[in-house]
């Protein structure tokens, strides 16, 4: 099964459509779980009800997102086999747009699917996929879930996390790192808790960091600081919750 | 794996846990499909909105379903690979108290998966299943789709349809079916087409259609068809919707 559909991105379901095609092929790659499904389909449920596109609030937070990261020391991304099989050329395009690390990082941790997530970034132009040493350990959480790399996420300033289990969302954000979240649920807990929750589906949410923080290259500390600072989860997170009532209000 | 979680059944999460629990032993028994896990994802978000609880208007719509099942002359109730997984015993209940049939009827249909099918429904009690035969087509839909028993869904005057896809459900209807369909979406196309739509958890909503059954067994059939003349669906679908709204707003 390739990764693309023949479907034109002009067609109103288009994203759906890839959405839906990248995570079956995840699932025979063995990349993504039997939870990863049912995530889906729950993010697919609160993609549906907000409209199926980026709100302006979402945009305001992936801009945000993009001045943190090309603000920060050391920034790294998480992947895990959903985001391994729905966007693995945006995680990479978008580490060397904002020169970020990324890691393997999964709620059901085996060596065999990290080897094989490792694998399917690679494919898709990823050099160097860190994951794998698990030195370090992120407190709070229990042993498996807390297993890091201690070049790694563990010693990030900036962490960009993408439909990331709450616990986990909250330890980091425990830490004094920079959150960013990426989930379709703006009542859930993990962009409860991010210092930059964006309620958008990362098929969209990741190419619109991107082409922000591209925008933003050349723009100084004090300006990236101001977008970071003027950025408001709280406003992020209510108007996401406003427009899920109001799609449902006019039937969809 | 048992088809039981071992979590009391005052556990506030109680029904989400057996629910997720059983869905993935139908998983295991190669019951439940890669878009079952995807569909029930989408569920539970739904649920998540609507409280995780049988609302009045949905409680209603269980009323109206047992009376139109008690006055119906050929009652049939489908079978998916979700329902299968999930509510077995409470299907072969429903069917009992009510003297319908039972028959599988599967989106992505094969033989072998219709004969695991019947033989888990046969293990919670099931005598008689129907869906192998497949002797007759629902005009309007594509071969594989249309398939049914001629002795089952084809002439059946009530149909339940729990979890069905929007082009059956709408066939179906077209048929002169008075079909009920339980759905956790209000904004989806099979409980918008349905006669009575019951926007609840099957895992609550069957046992609250067999309990109606039940209290409805000695009633007239001048008191049936007051039960379902009197049913609104537009209403039912309304409530629902704004259940889901108001529960958004209030944090869950």
């Amino acid at each position: 099964m390739s990764d693309e559909v023949e479907v034109p991105e002009s067609h109103p379901r288009y994203h759906s459509l890839l959405t839906r095609h990248r995570i079956e092929a995840g699932v025979e790659k063995g990349i993504t779980s039997q939870q990863g499904l049912i995530a889906q389909g729950r993010g697919e449920a609160f993609d549906y009800l907000l409209g199926e596109e980026t709100i302006p609030s979402a945009d305001r937070a992936a801009r945000a997102a993009a001045a943190a990261l090309l603000r920060a020391d050391q920034p790294v991304l998480s992947v895990n086999g959903n985001v391994a099989a729905l966007v693995p050329e945006e995680m990479v395009e978008l580490a060397e747009v904002v020169d970020a690390d990324l890691e393997v990082n999964l709620f059901n941790r085996t060596e065999a699917r990290i080897e094989r997530i490792t694998d399917h970034l690679r494919e898709h132009g990823a050099t160097d996929v860190k994951g794998l040493t698990a030195d370090a350990r992120i407190p709070g959480i229990d042993h498996e879930r807390a297993k890091v790399d201690a070049d790694g996420i563990y010693s990030a300033d900036v962490v960009v996390v993408p439909l990331e289990d709450g616990d986990r969302a909250e330890a980091l954000g425990e830490m004094g790192k920079t959150e960013i979240v990426i989930d379709l649920n703006p009542l859930s807990r993990s962009p409860q808790v991010a210092s930059i929750p964006i309620i958008d589906n990362v098929l969209r949410a990741l190419p619109n960091i991107t082409d922000h923080a591209e925008e933003l290259a050349g723009a100084s500390g004090d300006e990236l600081a101001r977008i970071v600072d003027e950025f408001d989860p709280d406003e992020a997170l209510q108007d996401a919750e406003r427009r899920i009532r109001t799609a449902s209000e006019s039937g969809g």
